[in-house]
């Protein structure tokens, strides 16, 4: 098994058959056009009568059309992957990549769309004017805090339903992990200390939804300069709510290392080998450890394990629980595409999470998470977003 | 042979069909998705060094992405066949047809993009933001004259191709067509007094191909108000342009049925049933008749023919002579993105109409333009836009 971050070798072989394939989708017509009489249906004239009856009943677009199963992945590329602000050019093998498994794993047709701007209010006025043509929004890999504001006016401002997965994703997989984790390390998520690093997208999102499904859980936010608490005088408006939402529950400042202090759960998404042994054994008795910074964990699992963990989950595929939106985005879409969802609510993220978890029978502490190629998972998701 | 413009029968159909279809258009993975090492390079982690590549070197999107392949079929819906400004939802089958035949005739990837929005400033900065996704930009249905400033703006400011399909594919089509005509009435096109009725985005475009194809041609515009020519005072920027670039050649005012008394050739691209017998027995010898309004020709083939028409082309598929947009655009992209082609140019257009026109090796009365599924057609044209 690899230590290292991402090999060399897979680095190579990924270019290779990108530019072997030349993209990783295209479009398939769902019927051959071989004959006039075809064509007339198809196109024009025929077609018109359609137009008609959709400009007079705009909601049928989605029964008459692409619109009714597809969903634009967006991104500026301002925070792709761990590396950072790349552009659109840069964010779009991922946007892509996102397109394929919504169609592999979901039979999604979504389309990436890699934008070049970063003004959040452009940003918002570009999608607002092309989600005539889809059924949902996949906002991607946009830098926060920008991203809070732009996904909450767009869920506002469309009739149809955004998630910007970097947050929703990320959280609901955490708390399906986190479900699973407490009854391995035998504790109640209720009564647990739980200690975040990182209080960007994936890290908010996540305490807010644990906050939703475990009211009396403590949690402990941390961001590079600590303790996320009433003393501090550098906080974005985002990270001064969670304080303001009794989500950041710190009384005082400190460290990461204090913070962890007798902790019960330890959730990373922050930045590589920050967490070391001697926090991990200071911790409480067998911590869960989510250690899931990419492509290097906060903290190595065997490590983890060595300093007591009692379950520990990393966001890379060779390692044991890997914490995965792609585990959660095919599933949340397909459910509201087909129950006519207009927008994602917290209650239906705790039932997908719940949905997720419920899918490993016995949980252990080498297995808190489904095979990301389960076929149950999509369906479990779907069934939940309602 | 059915005399009326769109039988109720194939509305019907249509409406049926597309009900029946849920979309005409789905997207498809290039390569099946079946195990944690395949994902590991079409997604992360692999894809992070392919997002790198690019981030540097942009330009290698198109070998790496479904950019190469790809063209957004963009219209605002304000200007939808003969329907009028019926809106994004209205336009959404047009729109989606046309990124089938893109796919079906070559093999195009077309995505149909419609917008909720008909600010021609906002239109511009919507394409120019979502371009970075794309390949080529095919306007469509985007009503005169906002259309003509909006084109001109996104082909300046963008690096990949941009055309308006209203515009120019009608022109070319029409032009090839034209010089098919001309060999079968024994005319030059060169020595021709040319009335073209209807001054909108594809009467214009027209004109401006004829001229640069056939300089000495004399091209008299009729509007809905008649002759365009210095003595009016109602003309917008774009009608006032041809009398300036000396393609309004006409140097009196007048009616139709005035600009057309020894007229050899009448394009008509306005509206039904304004060609009169009478009209036509007024023209040159033969004349040549292109009857394009849609769906109710300017006159009936019938009606032309009996009063001494030499050849008539319509845009419908149930006469002789189909002048049809989707023999020329899919063939233009497809060009283009094979060809690297940054912008569609004058020349290009003009070699894309003489590639059309060759195809009919024996051009007769009732056969001026080549079959839609004429397999030659889309090789035809997109070798010679380059």
């Amino acid at each position: 098994m690899s230590k290292k971050p991402t090999s060399k070798s897979v680095q190579q072989k990924s270019i290779a058959l990108h530019k072997k394939l030349r993209g990783k989708i295209e479009t398939k017509t769902k019927m051959r056009v071989t004959s006039m009489q075809e064509l007339a249906l198809l196109y024009t004239p025929g077609v018109g009568a359609v137009c008609q009856e959709l400009a007079r009943r705009p909601k049928a677009a989605r029964d008459y059309t692409f619109k009714g199963n597809s969903v634009a992945v967006i991104s500026d590329g301002s925070s792709v992957l761990g590396l950072g602000n790349i552009g659109p050019y840069g964010a779009y093998p991922v946007m892509e990549g996102k397109a394929l498994i919504f169609k592999e794993f979901a039979g999604v047709d979504a389309i990436p769309l890699v934008l070049d701007t970063q003004d959040p209010d452009e940003l918002v006025r570009i999608v607002k004017a092309i989600a005539s043509t889809f059924g949902g929004i996949n906002l991607e890999d946009i830098a926060a805090p920008a991203c809070f504001d732009i996904e909450k006016r767009l869920i506002e401002e469309l009739d149809i339903p955004v998630m910007h997965d970097d947050q929703h994703g990320t959280a609901i997989v955490v708390l399906a992990g986190l479900i699973n984790a407490c009854k391995v390390t035998k504790r109640k998520l209720e009564d647990s200390v739980i200690v975040v690093n990182g209080v960007g997208a994936a890290g908010i999102a996540t305490m807010r939804l644990i906050k939703e499904y475990a009211p009396t859980a403590i949690i402990i936010a941390v961001d590079s300069q600590g303790i996320i608490w009433t003393g501090r005088k550098d906080l974005n408006t985002e990270k001064q709510a969670l304080i303001d939402e009794r989500i950041a529950s710190s009384s005082k400042g400190g460290t990461l290392s204090e913070a962890l202090a007798g902790a019960d759960i330890f959730i990373g998404v922050s930045r590589g080998n920050i967490l070391t042994a001697d926090m991990v054994r200071n911790m409480n008795v067998s911590p869960v450890i989510f250690a899931l910074a990419n492509p290097t964990p906060e903290i190595m699992p065997d490590k983890a394990l060595q300093a007591g963990a009692g379950v520990v989950a990393t966001g890379r595929s060779d390692f044991p629980n890997q914490v995965n939106n792609a585990l959660v985005f095919p599933g949340v879409f397909r459910g509201a595409l087909d129950n006519n969802v207009k927008k994602i609510t917290t209650g239906m993220k705790i039932k997908a999470a719940k949905a997720l978890a419920s899918l490993v029978k016995s949980p252990k502490a080498e297995k808190i998470i489904p095979d990301i190629f389960d076929k149950r998972v999509v369906k479990a998701i779907a069934k939940v977003i309602r």
